[in-house]
């Protein structure tokens, strides 16, 4: 427990002075890179923060694994022992053009099973925690469990690329089910806005390890099911089109996504 | 001069009024109507703030007309002399479920030309302004004029309704052109946000009078174009399709609609 408390107390500190880091460069010019798309970019304040959070979980927990957004770890097979998971800046399109909706993600997982999660929303100054088995928090407030309404009671946030791409019929059935549809452009706030119940679902289209990783535990911690869209377990290695969602949304989406792929 | 600024001041007062009417009723259950479809909301909240602000001019500014999104003055044939146009809980939906991002506008037209407008971003505690003329502010702060952008080098907010229907060509060719696209649910925020630069548009589908009169005055006052899909002038009596983006963005974007309606 102790170990756990000096880790939890740590990984806050670390993430002000990320958040700091961010915010000081809205004063810069930053430098923005393209990496596999025109749409898919790094700055490098994305990679500073990755690079802070390294050597600061090499220092303090040498035998540790990280395994990171911006390129820590991407070889990695298998996810034994204590591995962190770290996107030091998620929404990366909304911190280059909105200085706004952005979070830095923290999480350890042992075994590959989620052990702790942050999700700091920077300019909110909101910070979303949660700890196996004991609950979720939002600035220390302790999150309830969720309501479990259904499609028709709610607003969901559904990717863009999921909305627009050919075969789009069950986004747009599952669009216009719900009460209405929004798009923030972070996979980590749209799960947080989930975990409080501002939103009753939110589906990504391809979301790596690091865009699901802390938020999955935060989500559970409150009541939701975190899953591949069709129903299946969330694949921590690899890329995967996901649902995070009240229970009963939940089969609400899996159910159309199933009857889709048939 | 000494008239606008009485005014400006009064207005100012109303709307913190309005805003904690808005917010202390985050602690009674909201009485929540159904208007023309599931998703078109109006709470007790609505109608009472657009009743005060109704009072509150009948007081002060007797001789003036109102055109207030719950009612007043829908019979309205023309917008000679002094009109005040009205929303008093824009994004009704986000004010229900996520009692975040949603907006208290109001501006005051004569002869159907902007004269001044207001909206107000409740939970950020956000007041854009602004005067025909004379700029746009946020919270006292000059706007600057925004930068020419194109579609390829920003963030574009699309209604559901555009993107969803049926023959949705143009507005997928938008989405895709642009760097991402968003979905808040509050005209009058997406607005604001294409005034300061987070976006470089938002296109409506169908938007009322309210919807769009506050947020075309502080648009135009920093460089943006405020118009219909294809061009054409607002029409502040009936619905618009509607278009606010940066010169270079309005021409693509009505060249798009245009060229499909052809």
């Amino acid at each position: 427990m102790e170990q756990i408390e000096k880790r939890d107390h740590l990984i806050k500190e670390w993430i002000k002075e990320a958040a700091a880091i961010s915010k000081n460069s809205f004063n810069n010019e930053l430098i923005v890179q393209e990496k596999t798309n025109r749409t898919d970019l790094v700055t490098n304040i994305d990679k500073e923060i990755e690079q802070f959070f390294i050597q600061k979980i090499n220092r303090y927990f040498p035998e540790e694994r990280v395994l990171g957004e911006e390129g820590s770890g991407h070889q990695m097979t298998d996810l034994k022992g204590i591995v962190w998971i770290i996107d030091p800046i998620d929404g990366t399109l909304n911190f280059v053009n909105q200085q706004n909706d952005f979070a830095i993600m923290i999480s350890i997982y042992e075994d590959g099973v989620g052990q702790s999660g942050y999700i700091y929303d920077v300019m909110r100054d909101e910070l979303y925690t949660a700890y196996k088995g004991q609950g979720a928090y939002l600035n220390d407030q302790k999150l309830p469990r969720v309501e479990d309404k259904a499609l028709g009671q709610g607003l969901v946030a559904i990717s863009y690329r999921l909305m627009s791409k050919e075969n789009n019929e069950a986004a747009k059935k599952i669009g216009k089910t719900s009460s209405g549809v929004r798009m923030i452009g972070s996979a980590g706030l749209e799960t947080v806005h989930v975990a409080t119940g501002r939103l009753v679902a939110y589906l990504g289209a391809s979301l790596a390890p690091w865009d699901i990783a802390a938020g999955k535990i935060i989500a559970e911690e409150v009541g939701l099911l975190y899953t591949q869209l069709d129903g299946q377990p969330i694949d921590l290695l690899n890329k995967n089109a996901t649902i995070v969602a009240t229970p009963a949304v939940h089969k609400e989406v899996t159910d159309i996504y199933r009857n889709e792929i048939k």
